[in-house]
């Protein structure tokens, strides 16, 4: 039996002072309301020890918590019904999850809001869709002013090798002795291992400041539930902008190993730095990973470069088996960043001159019709060919770990994708290797695609 | 000839994050853009060290003074020409002068952007108008939850004696000695003196978070600028939010002596408290002065007893010389109200179930003919007649300090008030009062009153 | 009647861990132990609210006051009983004077402990006398690596004028507008003036680390109570190690009006820094009051010129009625003395490279005999004089303020002091003059001079 | 070839300010001065992130190291020479480590002015010492009052299995989401485990005040340098002092598996609870591994019972595999002690009731003929027993790792140790199963026991 929790306690550390009509709208349990939000996201970030990448199993484990909003005396109050007994010590929950789950709160009321019921964001615009992205940050503290550059993002796989975990944790470590700070996508993995190693070596140089930035999404938190040690939380209101978050708030990126979500990264990342306006934009980007994973990098190398071109291959380096040597290419890169912004006179905290393309900023909802319908030939331009592969691996992430995925996939059978004859040859060598590499899920799992490849 | 500086400097302690967007906003210099609300509460901030309460001069010595927001690389900045010498101490701003620009930049920006351009807020009904101040307060972080009810309001005279004054920081001394947090209209007199009290005070007990929060709003602050000590400044669209303001957030109101200002608060304060709703909240209110002040009390004690009733005075407790005793009956008053949200499970931080009547919240633009218009008759329910005396007061207000009020007495010469036989008689006794005990304006200046009463 | 408090307060800020062998040393109350001493110190500490400057006086007024030193389960804990109710709010001692009593405990456990019992201090060196002072001021935290040069010293008298008082505070509010801290002796007047305006002014600046170091002594800290502004408090075991601890420490010096206390800190620093070794010392100091103490000055300035020499008037310049150039000639000074220690590769906490005679150094005790014994001929070397006039001004602070002094005084008349022809001329005009000027004793007295000047 | 970095740096975080006869002794390389000790300790702490515990083996390696104090303007300077580059990032000294270095240098400063040059502390005498450990706690920072008992000191051997040192990993867990700090000796193995957990939990429970104490001597920091996690570091002049200060400021001790040192610590502990005066002292000690290590405390819990009796081992509990059990426990035992010592107004951050008897007090210098002498028979009290199995055991660990042991036994052979029977037998089986679990030294090192059991 699932042990459980029942408490009030005290958000912590973000928004504790809400009016009386946000109140009311995360009181509401009708379908407009935002209740139903709050809670799968609240559950997510209460579970954050159980190590599940299945959202639809988690909200049906905890089928009975429930979340309730109360004002009292000295400032709001969350009640808790049956939550996980794991974010409790002794009856008392642990105070990062504490403020994760006051993050929560913060970004759903304000995004709901400020941000939705504002004509002043045209969400249909790519100004207006970075706007939102800028105020969503900004109200939760994520950009600060008077610091240098040293946000570095790192990407990878939730589901990876022992030996891939202690290497990217070695990355972290080499980084935070270099005072650098971590922002990953939340979750285990090569989203954790970054910012322990980080937390190390911020420990050994009395760094106190550290950064742990964790950028999720009401979609992927479930699966990708933050580890405590994230000490600043963002859910953005989908995964297009908390892409272009990380894009924005970033100073470097490094690539781990990982599956069908990191080569969603990876083909958003590539995409928009090959439009041309990003020509001249420095951005650091390193691929690395053990020796043992110099297999893998080849793998995706290969498909970059059959895909979006050789010249795409010039925006990144691959780096085996050296964490210092990583460490260093991110430093030397966010000095040449970091003068590019200075002689521009651009803000270090948020990036933008970047442009990024509406085919990337625009919802892409994985209806069985919409992933039928991509456009894979190679006809087209390079980075809408970029986006359109993006679309397709943030479907099967979708079909892989997501709720609402999940249910159309049980529903409707496998996605078909339609991909002409070599990019589907290519497609399928990939997705083949992440099946074998257990990339998919976490091990112990089955793995069923949640694809079929059409010619 | 007027010193000036000319300076880039760095917002410090508030809204140092802009988007694209509101920086272009704040640079617009057409009629419907932001520069001149800008500019002109720039300058107020900037010339706090000068002893003048007159909006128009200010602005005619410092003609050549603008402000432009621009970007650069570490965050925004200030450039700043013909600057006031008092507001740099060799060549580099006080960071408190620093501080209270990049308030009033946060705050003009913030209800520019997020209250007056969204549709959520219905700055037309009464609940809209108090969620408005609700946002605003929050978002300049003045709204802090976790701490007991301790913020003391003090409102009195601008322009008071110095054994006046004296008293006021005798008062403040009292308060900051029991760790009680000040807030005020900002401005000299009897604004200023509580606030050195206190900060004396709370130095004396190494009580470093003491707050001296200063609520001012563009039409008085010119008049009334902020002494650097305050070190939370906000800056409410217009009186009618900036009283609310005052009544939501303090947890006891002390009134000094005072002219037609602090005759405006009163009115406002006993208006608000008579409302039936309002019968039981706690709200501890003390009118004090030095021994010499004691006929000016007896004064105000008989009009409002004459104008509202005497069970209006229930409301209120006058103490003559003794700042000691003051502090105590707040002390104890403050218990009282803190037992009472208690009892209620209301917030501390905010004043969430004082009713605030809609004539109180809308705001009034004194032309001559609403002046005119004003209904001062006796046969209207107590709290519309201290609507509309409060109104009728913040007119003559308006007309001896504020830039739009002294334009239109130049142009059309005073304002006329109607009222009947024995209000006529006894408006005019106190307001001659003020004027010949120099309550109008400050000492040295002839004052010519903006108003007459017609019969 | 006096009002007092009976209580248990636990010590704060300071030395709040104590070992089972000083808390017996403490509670010892024979003879040889330390207790009578730390009560005479904590009641000065206590007292710090009362205009009074007769040691004797305060002794008498709370003789039934006692403190006992006890051993907590989570600390030190200080009973006290009838103790001066000044010092409480309310039944709680204010948290500066907590601090104090903390400050008093601490030093008077490291000089028995540490210092007089110690052999590696030998206390008949100049080199050992030096080596003290350096260990009680880092023992009580007031030496501080890592800050440049800003540490002013500000001597003048206990007993000025209104107008000296106010012009004191000016000088200090230019000081910390220029993030200057401040050193003093203690006491009101002019060591509790500059300080004042210090503090406003550092709020301005929000300037959060504003030192407020106030040195004493066993003998004086009775008439020359600590302020409760005073955050750092440090208490010298004698009057020499508590001058040498001002020069050692302060980066600059200005003397404000005063009568023979100050006298005896001028004499003291001209005598010092005219000891050869010290000609290239650069050391700022400047004499400086209201425009109404001009002829004050003058006659210092004579009395220096005639006694010292006319190159000992090269070491200080006089500015009247300005405290912003007296501001700027400090900051310049520490300039020229920041350049100085770096070129030297000198400490800046603590002047190490000053040589102080050990005629400045030895504790002087003005007995009768030794003060009639006095050598002030002129035919000695200039800075043996200076050492003992100091000696004779010395004397007669004693026999005003101190409780020793006062008791002898009683017992055996006045001070027989002889001097020579010349000499005694001037000194009989100096002291008469002050005697005029109210600048023995705090006004209200009588004075009654203390010596008699002798062919 | 080693790498070397030779570097100027400054201290930090401790004793920044030196007097210059201070300086003068630290500069001193004759025999009678520090040079030497902080020389070595110096390197030891530099040298903290190479696996060796052969204290020989790191000063031969770095022959060529020397450090230098210098006297700069803004403070002191370090001069390093040929410094362990492990301890630099790009050339810059990982901060941790510069605090540890200051802890050296202000430890050895003190216990040589203060402690041995000081005739108030008779270091023949039992409350002497005591006195003196005190001071050597309080002079470092390590008695901080105002806290509630929290201190854990985990024990157990610096060479121990991965599974051993994880499973110390998650006991430090699961005391630092219980808020506990901890105190270790410094080194790898047991003594970083607990603290790794512990910082790991903190960080979840945003605890940013956590402890991470190292208690040190000369002889054996170089064989167990301080990991930087450790935040503050403590360096008592011998073994004696520091097992002495473990019992002080602990508030409980956690035993991990370990070889001879950790025995020599379960004497001293055992030993000193076991003396009559002791009987009621509450002390919670839990010996504790995974399951694996089932055997090893059922051996060690075995020797206890057959040489000290089986009542002292009333004194301990065993926990095998599980750390939140352990950690219950602990909480559990140090809320009866927190009880007792308010009971008793005792101090929370020392235990001054705890009686420790001189022979566990007095250092014990195993040369061959010492140990040779050692009455190891079963005729005398227990806790004289105790006392010298606790020096046979100290004998062999210097045997092991420190300097001067290593080379005693080169020179001379191993020890003597003479035992009656039945000791022997169990003596010898106890050692043997050490050597057999490579407790001894760290494996790959092949071990040659430094030890002969003689009849």
């Amino acid at each position: 039996m699932t042990k459980t929790v029942s408490t009030i306690v005290a958000p912590e550390g973000s928004l504790e002072v809400l009016s009386q009509h946000e109140v009311e709208r995360l009181r509401d349990t009708s379908g407009s309301g935002l209740h139903d939000l709050l809670r799968r996201c609240a559950l997510a970030v209460l579970n954050c020890g159980t190590p599940t990448d299945d959202s639809r199993e988690v909200l049906e484990t905890y089928r009975d918590f429930d979340i309730e909003v109360i004002q009292e005396d000295r400032g709001l109050r969350l009640k808790l019904d049956n939550a996980p007994a794991g974010a409790f010590v002794d009856g008392r929950m642990i105070r990062g999850i504490r403020e994760h789950l006051s993050a929560v709160l913060r970004d759903i009321v304000y995004v709901s809001n400020e941000i939705q019921n504002n004509d002043s964001f045209d969400l249909n615009s790519s100004q207006g869709i970075t706007n939102a992205v800028f105020h969503i940050l900004r109200n939760a503290g994520a950009l600060k002013s008077g610091y240098s550059p040293n946000m570095v993002v790192c990407w990878g796989g939730h589901s990876i090798s022992r030996e891939e975990y202690d290497y990217s944790k070695s990355v972290g470590y080499q980084l935070g002795l270099r005072h650098k700070d971590i922002c990953t996508g939340c979750g285990p993995g090569a989203m954790k291992g970054p910012m322990k190693g980080a937390h190390v070596a911020h420990a050994k140089q009395r760094f106190d400041g550290g950064r742990y930035l964790g950028v999720s999404e009401p979609g992927i938190i479930a699966a990708e539930a933050p580890n405590p040690i994230v000490n600043e939380l963002v859910i953005m209101p989908d995964i297009e902008k908390r892409l272009e978050a990380f894009l924005r708030v970033g100073h470097g990126i490094i690539v781990f190993p990982g599956g069908v979500g990191t080569t969603e990264e990876i083909l958003y990342l590539l995409g928009v730095l090959l439009h041309p306006d990003n020509a001249d934009m420095p951005l650091p980007v390193v691929l690395t990973g053990p020796a043992s994973s110099a297999a893998y990098f080849e793998q995706v190398d290969a498909f970059i470069r059959a895909t979006l071109g050789d010249h795409a291959a010039d925006r990144y380096q691959i780096i085996i088996d050296d964490p210092e040597a990583v460490a260093m290419a991110m430093c030397h890169g966010i000095d040449r960043l970091t003068l590019f912004r200075r002689d521009n006179d651009d803000a270090f905290y948020f990036n933008w001159r970047l442009t990024v393309p509406l085919a990337f900023q625009q919802p892409f909802i994985p209806t069985h019709e919409e992933m039928a319908g991509l456009n894979l030939g190679s006809e087209q331009p390079v980075h809408e060919l970029a986006a359109n592969l993006r679309r397709a691996f943030s479907g099967i992430v979708a079909g892989n770990v997501k709720e609402q995925g999940i249910h159309a996939i049980e529903q409707h059978g496998p996605y078909q994708l339609h991909a002409p004859g070599e990019l589907m040859t290519r497609l399928d060598a990939l997705l083949n290797a992440f099946v074998a590499q257990h990339r998919m899920k976490l091990p112990g799992s089955h793995y069923e695609p949640c694809y079929e490849l059409v010619g």
